[in-house]
């Protein structure tokens, strides 16, 4: 390689690039690991630099090493910026204390935004006030879901359709959402729904056999049960295990597969040459359950129901190809319902972790974890000092507290009044966070007092494909 | 693009080069369908010309449009002459009119040699002399067949897997060829038999219905049966059927794409980024077959037993990646019996074609057809006058008719008798075309008669997945 690398490196892609870096990273660790002569080394590791340097004025986003670069450009529309949140399936970062900007994304998505219009009618069509994640911007953004309306308005019917990866045993209140969310929607349009636990992909993606993933998907549907969704209208599979009892799922998956290239997924999700197979070819899977004809004993064969996907905004990159794929395939392109991410107790920056214990509230937390992990970690909107506190008062678009508040509080007067206080400065960090453990504490533990009565037949029994009470 | 293209073709790959090359015609063919001035158009044929030519320097292979250059160094172990044979699942190209040159073939596939040895062994272990098949060396090639007879020796048996792309409704006679061996082992090694309709592919590579796909897959299975399985050893199935039916299948399946990387499939089968999804996972769908979990109704879980695949040698690619998976997921390597190609009428530069009818003898074919394509259409090793024949005498290394008998002429000594008297000029090319048209009539027609007794009953019920006679 050229001692001055950047004269060259304008012409290759980011992918080469990226490669170019990782190598070279390799041969500094090489050199340090052969106690080479520090001079050696020195240059290596300014090269490194210069490297990472190009890589990122090419790609504005910085080296990580094991994460190539994305095609930006078919997610972002072209804007690539420093400054830019970055989301899809497996990452979001954003630099923003607040979270991501939401109104960026659905502009880049290409999405559309959940406005009071669309609640109202909402409100009209199911004859009752909308769930507060509704009515709190926490489903955002949407996709067709006037239509979906347009079509219940009419006595035509839907089915719901959400899921989840096993990644581990215990589930975090975060994974939540979606689910609390679609049982509200099962209950109001009174409509059937199917949840995929998808331990293919756990298995494809991480180091972890098909009986751990399957293992997983089992434990996962207990917490799922105690949600409280009815048995006589869901349907909840593992992809290992329902894949070969279903005569339409393959066949639905073909039909993706054959419609959708490498180029498209490279693009979409970041695929690289050296992922397996397996990975390039299971945003199929996901996209499969979007059509009815998948679940032949549910529908009874019928295989133009109209689906509804409620799931937080990072999955969309699945469901734009499914909607890209379905009038190819003579199906109809499933509606959307968007959520906004669950944040970590350390601040809205990422995601809630299931790898990292103290990043969320576990499902299995006693009242005294839930009580430290909350005084210790949740990132405070509040000032330095009590004085400079109640003088200038706290920021609730920062304070991870108030920002949990906004999912679990249901009393919107209550929640209004704590947000005042807080930003007025009359309500101390310590007090706030005291309502929220006292919110969280009788939630958790009603959760955990429901998923004991959850029964391994009862699993048995969501699991097993059969018809639903419903008719179409 | 600059007037003298070769001085910076060098640099670009072989994919690259043939990206030029697709661009340059369609441009040609754009400014021919707009008249454009003949000197403009002639410049652009002469640097069309000029790429094809760049382009068969860096591959050894002509421009053929729509088939993009295949990494070549991973099946020919670096050796890419422009003489060498082209062999993979989809093409199969030789220069040479005595076909493909199976001893080269067998070194590049790192494959072993069947012979004498092999076939003694199998004469003592199986107590009857082998398959004319075998002892004419029509099965040449093989992978681990001496582990099968070591096991079988020691009574423990083994199953049997063979496959078909079910493309059209009529098949021809060289698709029978691994049946018909494949009938021939399962009596003689008593063991059951699985048989892979690869409809999903076709649905895939084609452009055709998954109904269709299914409905030919159904029409070969008849023509398979007529071969005489044993009902109750044999399974028959379509993918797009069993992959909804088998609770092991699919895990197979995505243990295989969890394994295989697509800079693999790459290497392997030429797949390139503009693929369908679905043809870069497919190979895993063709690998499962192989480890006797898919078939936990068959093999009552067990998921150990060992496999033995009789097939044409194209499909080998298939399996090296197979066996090269199989210790990595737990599972032991099939073993494979290869057989040559069946020749086109037109000689044996390439297979046989089911899309065009006078390249093959069909299986609907009525006597007075197979006369007159063979007599038409059937190349000669004869000479160009009965003078010269009478004097010179025929060969039977380029003789399509001489080929034919190799395959349906049960007997040695008559086999041996045409050969002589061909190669002496005693016997003329008409007089060898009759005695194949003899040979073949009367064993079409019994295929058609048998087939007719094929009932859409006798269909089910070798499709339906249920436990085989047979204890392991």
């Amino acid at each position: 390689m050229a001692d001055s690398p950047n004269c060259d490196l304008k012409s290759l892609s980011p992918l080469q690039l990226f490669e170019r870096v990782t190598e070279q990273g390799e041969k500094v660790r090489a050199l340090k690991a052969g106690k080479a002569p520090k001079d050696e080394i020195d240059a290596a590791v300014r090269m490194l630099l210069s490297l990472k340097l190009s890589y990122k004025s090419a790609t504005g986003q910085d080296y990580q090493a094991g994460l190539p670069p994305r095609d930006l450009v078919l997610i972002n529309n072209g804007t690539t910026k420093e400054d830019e949140d970055f989301v899809d399936p497996w990452t979001v970062q954003t630099s923003n204390a607040k979270g991501v900007d939401y109104d960026k994304l659905i502009v880049r998505f290409g999405s559309s935004k959940i406005g009071t219009d669309l609640i109202n009618r909402i409100e009209r069509a199911i004859g009752q006030k909308p769930h507060h994640f509704l009515r709190r911007g926490i489903f955002f953004s949407h996709r067709d879901m006037d239509q979906i309306l347009d079509a219940y308005e009419n006595k035509k019917s839907f089915y719901l359709y959400t899921g989840r990866g096993p990644s581990s045993q215990a589930m975090h209140v975060g994974h939540l959402i979606p689910f609390v969310f679609t049982k509200w929607l099962q209950e109001v349009f009174d409509v059937p729904l199917v949840i995929q636990l998808t331990d293919d992909e756990k298995y494809l993606w991480k180091d972890m056999t098909t009986e751990k993933a399957y293992e997983y998907a089992k434990e996962n549907a207990k917490d799922i049960i105690a949600c409280g969704f009815d048995i006589n209208k869901t349907f909840i599979f593992s992809d290992l295990d329902y894949l070969g009892a279903s005569t339409g799922f393959y066949k639905n998956v073909v039909k993706v597969q054959k419609h959708v290239t490498f180029n498209q997924v490279k693009g979409i999700f970041g695929f690289t040459d050296s992922d397996c197979i397996g990975k390039i070819s299971f945003p199929a899977i996901q996209a499969a359950p979007s059509f009815s004809s998948s679940f032949p004993q549910i529908f009874n064969g019928k295989d133009n129901i109209q689906c509804l996907i409620p799931c937080a905004i990072d999955q969309d990159p699945y469901f734009r190809m499914t909607r890209d794929v379905a009038p190819r395939i003579g199906q109809p392109k499933p509606a959307l319902l968007h959520s906004v991410f669950f944040p970590a107790l350390q601040g809205a920056q990422t995601k809630m972790s299931a790898s990292d214990p103290n990043s969320s509230i576990f499902l299995t937390d006693t009242p005294k974890q839930i009580k430290t992990k909350i005084n210790k970690h949740a990132f405070s909107g509040g000032r330095d000092t009590i004085e400079e506190h109640r003088k200038y008062g706290g920021n609730c678009d920062v304070d991870v507290s108030f920002m949990y508040l906004t999912f679990f509080l249901e009393d919107d007067d209550r929640l209004e009044q704590l947000k005042e206080a807080y930003t007025s400065g009359e309500l101390l960090t310590g007090e706030l966070k005291k309502v929220l453990i006292e919110t969280l504490q009788p939630l958790i533990a009603a959760h955990q007092e429901r998923r004991k009565q959850v029964t391994d037949e009862m699993v048995k029994q969501f699991m097993t494909p059969r018809k639903l009470a419903f008719e179409f």
